[in-house]
């Protein structure tokens, strides 16, 4: 795949899909981190050196940018069994890549934010904490109903479907408060996922 | 393509992509309409007819499912100029449609909605209103700077990305109260996918 660069904000699950999945192909892949609230992404947006405003950003040995995390692995998966070619199969790959990006991060990593970041800190009402914790619960329910019949979420082998729900998914009860003891089928396909050769965690920051 | 059916919520943006796109291809198929807040979507919520409890949903021939009205496009585009298939090419066109589900669709079509629904009126407070206008001009800001440079979103032709993004863009003076005056390119835009051969209205629902 020739020289890549993954410029990735360490603390995000968005930026931690790309390099997890980096990492369970085995590709070499130079890190550049920015992390959020800091000068040096304040300058790298500045620049307009984000399109579209966000990390991560895989740039490829030509310079070619590509923005959007579940974007980026449908680039990487291309042409591995992590993104499987038949219409069908790869149309519900899809689908749940979209439900992540439209349904759960908007709940389930917004909950952490708003835990995390003083600068949320004034959106971080008690009724908005915990209307965010009833719709999680709610997405975690589905995952879980969907996972009560498959070990993973499309088909018999993992995909970019399972990176891309894993990121925030896994640290879904440490970092937003959800309760994640009530979803038996979703902390064993999280166990599957950690106990994967190449398996990096959300903490494991390239050099 | 085979008998396809597509359960779709009449106004519903999300649901009139896969609309205006078949009719794009000339693709026949039966439409289901449901209409949000009707006792006919309570009860295919209730029988768990709707995976991922959304429309629309596109059924083919053989009774599958598919949900997600970004994957539907991405299914029927597929094999077709609608959908190119260079890797690079395609990761920008999924990119802008992750991104339409991630940042556009959340304040560009939530404030419509928050604008039409009684269900949603206790919602639709002052500060939420004006925060959900500033954020939806800067995301059309960012759409039409990238389209100050090009007739379309990725390439030298429509794609799925540019369906995508049209759904709830054309309508978002009309039903959400932004100011699309402000944005040239983006109205520019809007009027060439207008008058493409084949196109369809967001009110022109099949029989």
């Amino acid at each position: 795949m020739g020289n890549l660069t993954l410029y990735s904000m360490p603390s995000s699950g968005n930026s931690y899909k790309a390099r997890l999945l980096l990492a369970l192909l085995g590709q070499d892949y130079v890190h550049v981190g920015m992390e959020y609230e800091t000068s040096e992404l304040a300058e790298a947006h500045a620049k307009g050196k984000l399109p579209l405003g966000k990390l991560p950003v895989l740039e490829l040995a030509d310079g070619t940018q590509i923005p959007e995390s579940n974007a980026i692995l449908c680039y990487l998966g291309d042409g591995t069994d992590w993104f499987p070619t038949a219409a069908v199969v790869r149309a519900h790959v899809l689908g749940w890549m979209f439900w992540e990006q439209n349904q759960h991060e908007g709940v389930i990593a917004v909950r952490a934010a708003l835990l995390k970041y003083e600068s949320r800190a004034h959106l971080a009402t008690p009724e908005r904490l915990a209307e965010l914790l009833e719709a999680g619960h709610g997405l975690l329910g589905q995952m879980n109903d969907h996972l009560a019949n498959q070990d993973w979420f499309v088909g018999d082998r993992p995909t970019i479907a399972d990176i891309s729900l894993y990121a925030y998914t896994h640290s879904a009860a440490t970092k937003g408060g959800f309760d994640l003891d009530r979803f038996d089928a979703v902390r064993e396909w999280i166990d599957c996922i950690a106990a994967m050769p190449g398996y990096v965690g959300l903490d494991d920051i390239p050099e």
